[in-house]
């Protein structure tokens, strides 16, 4: 037996206790007649003591020489510590050493074990192993466990079943890229691997199993983005006989159990707010409400005064930064130089100061008068105090801009607290998209997503006008959660098909099975999909998804510490009947 | 909303209530004047009673029209039933319905939808959609959600967590064939699907996490045999400074468990016996014991007592089958024909018969006196009325098939009821095997499993007789777990590595990121991993294990539903840099 206790768990009732500990070397303290160890374990730390006096001598020799992480066993008796240490839960006690173990030696570790390290992401990425032994990194992994489990254990409570679906499925190129696996006893063809289980989740509804979840991997091969894996892990959902509030009302109830159970807060309400109004006010569809600066759209407000600018701009916008009004002309520079980076992209930014006194200060004085500027504040909610920025463009790109700035400011002026919590829906997505360069359209969501039961005419007459019953969960500012009510009546699915420029034989060579499956008595249904890495994250701090997951990728999509992708072996290419590389003239 | 109640809940407490329900028609029948439709979901059946008289004209009409499978939601009255049956749960009463809405219609399936179907297993694989809405089909899935659950609980409440480990890693020809996925952003290069998260376990344990599991799909590219498929879920676990008795107690501890949670049977004791004993007395390394008819060997009884087929056999043994003195000669001959099949493939079987009058009649009176086969009643431990069945040959192969035999007896027998739970350890498996052929050892169970502590200096003398620190979970003649304590030790996982015939520049192209992980303070440890798949099905009544699987794979590994595998575009090999194909000129 390696161990009687474990590291985090001897108290001052345990002394004179005989004990066996084992674990690995934090750090250790050589006073010439004392050496000092603290012991580590997933539990703890517990501190030894090697007495010259008190510890047999081959002991006290041994423990001078045992370095950072080695692995030790000890046996000794739990005696109360002089100084205490009340940031351990050990700190009461210490266990003074009779006999020593070296189980396992260790090289000095490339970057320090503490919760402040000294290694870089690539470093400790490299040496991930290492890296999982600081406390904070493990308590991460700790914490993911447990909202797993709170998850599963409330699903099945509400009488959702956990089934597997398979990892080995066909491609269909709609939507983001595969990731394919070639079948070897299959030459030629290949399987993919799944983007979501939606199509099977689906077939479930249809086979009758009424409530699923699954807690699954997912794979996309995409060009990472920054925070972004090739495979990432979803809590898919899917429920048959229901609606649009039927889904809501159950989901609800599973993020207001997690954020109790897991941070002890209480969440008051879900609001809800069409796509629409999300992308008026907030200029993005996952707002972050914990915090105001709502858009203000100022067109008819600012145009035809003079300023030609602003007249040939599709929309002119603002939001009031609360308080911000004493800002200096450096400090505003400081923000049109932010807006002004490529990653943003704004031609600058116009600024109006909600003076104390009542006055209005702005950066196009010559243009607008105070009167002119009072009615900006009023449509952009400026109080006394307040500084108005404004942004001007065209719809799409000037929302995106001004919602980056929004976003920036809230960071730097700690609106963005990690401690609260304020989710939202986000309902009435547009179905499709029409793509210019491909003369066809795209569908936002999937194209299972059923089209608003009422505008089932204007699919024929404006499908780009269409609302999708389709519905987005944001949490702080990130989707947590998007799902649909999906289509079950095959005509209408075909019609879908139709519109997204499949032809018949391409719908039926990729979606026949369902397309044949909604033949034989499928039931209304729909669900929704939580990214898991995402929500974790959010729930432990707000911190990247990348800290969450045991092993990540790096953003080339390799894991540096196995080396993988890697070359395979020409026997195994010859067994796939497959050949690499460019293709080179024989 | 679809429905106030689902149709396994109506009781005579809800009498004269008003109710919706949803779902499919099971069965309708036409009385003429009053039409009974069985209407199914999920939970249950509830019957639908149409009145010509009470129910309304349109109602009454339609209600005529809708066949098998068609998806309806009607709302009525529950009223109570005249002839109850007691066979349902909502037996006592039926809904009057007053309003019928016909959610969506069906074809006629392509079989019945009952226990006792008519469809074979090819059809019923393609609409596994349809196959799932069969009550026995559904319940082993519901099943096997309640079965990863109660697994989940016990772990965590155990203190293991549940950490995800990738999906896309490297690989590592060692042992079975991996799936591989070629990467498009690292061209040339491949990811592996895992055969099992091993090495990540490890270092896992190696980075201070101490109990890991996780329930995880895993990958071989094997030739499929019957009911082995290509992706199967295996439950995964790791314990950091254990011993191999730490390990079984555990999982005894789980075992246990789930065997009283979900069969309700108390499981007294786990016995335990050695690889090399349970090939001698059964003759493979899982052996049945919920039955007798252990092996006896007969060597020292038979030879050169005149009878030259025995002369020259490595191995003379019998099985005393109970109660079989009275077989005929054709019942006999029937046996012999079955072990002479090819897949069993025995030469023949000599037979000894026990009287009931103490007498002994045997295929071998010519050369074996009465005297001597009581010899080798003794060593079967054949009972009087008991027949003895004896096979020679070579020692593995006579092993097998007089194991093969037995097992078919005991099903014929009946005596492998799959009520009866008989869990047993196998332990002190050999460590490595001598690949005459390619002049090279094996791992047994894999690379990293350690050596008893005490040989390890044979593993310099003769590698071939060393024992390993490895165990087996048998449960019912099934190996349902299998695990090992692990190598910690750099230099003695780089001597394993050179006997199993890798270079050094293979062991560190391959397994370097773990051999370097040794140098960091590895601690002691081990593991097991579950078949999920088969676990579930024998604690399911012992049936194929393709019935628990939602969507499973034939044995070619198709999805025959799906079409899976499949080709796929142009494009997608193009951006993979691939060609397909036997090595054409061009």
């Amino acid at each position: 037996m390696y161990r009687t206790h474990d590291c985090g768990s001897l108290r001052l009732d345990d002394i004179n206790q005989n004990v066996t500990l084992s674990g690995w070397v934090q750090k250790s303290r050589n006073k010439g007649f004392i050496v000092w160890v603290d012991l580590r374990d997933r539990y703890g730390i517990t501190q030894l003591i090697f007495d010259e006096k008190r510890s047999p001598n081959n002991v006290f020799e041994i423990a001078q020489s045992i370095g950072r992480e080695f692995v030790i066993q000890i046996k000794g008796l739990v005696i109360k510590r002089e100084s205490k240490n009340p940031e351990i839960s050990t700190g009461d006690i210490e266990v003074l050493v009779n006999e020593l173990n070296i189980l396992n030696e260790s090289k000095t570790p490339p970057f320090t074990l503490e919760d402040n390290t000294d290694g870089g992401e690539e470093l400790r990425m490299q040496y991930r192993y290492l890296d999982l032994r600081r406390k904070s990194v493990k308590e991460k992994l700790l914490f993911r466990s447990k909202v797993s489990m709170e998850i599963r254990k409330y699903l099945i409570s509400a009488g959702f079943i956990d089934v597997e679906t398979p990892y080995l499925i066909k491609s269909t190129p709609e939507g983001a890229r595969d990731f394919v696996v070639p079948s070897r006893m299959n030459s030629g063809q290949f399987y993919a691997l799944p983007q979501s289980p939606q199509t099977f989740k689906q077939l479930l509804m249809i086979g009758g199993l009424d409530k699923y979840f699954q807690i699954v991997k997912c794979f996309r091969d995409e060009d990472l983005r920054a925070d972004r894996q090739p495979e990432f892990t979803q809590i898919d959902c899917e429920m048959a006989f229901v609606n649009q509030e039927d889904v809501i009302n159950q989901f609800e109830g599973l993020t207001r159990h997690l954020i109790k159970k897991l941070k002890g807060v209480n969440i008051e309400s879900f609001p809800r707010m069409s796509y629409e109004e999300a992308m008026k006010t907030y200029g993005n569809d996952k707002p972050d409400i914990r915090f105001g600066m709502l858009f203000g759209e100022l067109n008819d407000l600012v145009k035809d005064k003079g300023f030609t600018i602003f007249d040939s701009e599709e929309l002119i916008a603002g939001i009031a930064v609360p308080d911000a009004a004493t800002y200096t002309r450096k400090e505003i520079d400081g923000l049109i130089d932010w807006v002004k980076h490529p990653q943003v992209g704004a031609k600058g930014l116009v600024w109006v100061k909600c003076n104390d006194d009542g006055s209005y200060k702005s950066s196009v004085d010559k243009f607008f008068s105070e009167t002119q500027l009072a009615t900006w504040a009023e449509r952009t909610g400026a109080k006394i105090g307040d500084l108005i920025l404004i942004i001007s463009g065209e719809i799409k790109t000037t929302r995106a801009q001004l919602s980056a700035l929004r976003m920036e400011l809230a960071k730097r002026m700690g609106l963005r607290d990690p401690e609260v919590f304020a989710p939202l829906w986000i309902t009435d997505f547009p179905l499709l998209n029409w793509d210019k360069a491909n003369q066809r359209y795209h569908a936002i969501h999937h194209p299972f997503t059923a089209p608003k039961q009422d505008q089932l005419d204007l699919l024929k007459t404006d499908p780009g006008g269409v609302t999708a019953n389709a519905y987005d969960l944001v949490l702080n500012g990130n989707e947590i959660g998007g799902g649909s009510i999906r289509i079950h009546d095959q005509k209408l699915q075909s019609q879908i098909f139709d519109l997204l420029g499949f032809t018949k034989e391409e719908a039926q060579a990729q979606f026949g099975f369902l397309m044949n499956a909604f033949k034989y008595g499928a039931p209304p249904h729909g669900g929704i999909a939580f990214g898991l890495d995402r929500l974790v994250s959010i729930l432990g701090g707000d911190e990247t998804i990348r800290d969450f997951i045991a092993f990540p990728k790096n953003n080339s999509g390799r894991d540096v510490m196995i080396d993988a992708p890697s070359k395979i072996n020409d026997s195994q290419l010859k067994e796939l009947k497959l050949k690499v590389g460019p293709q080179k003239k024989e």
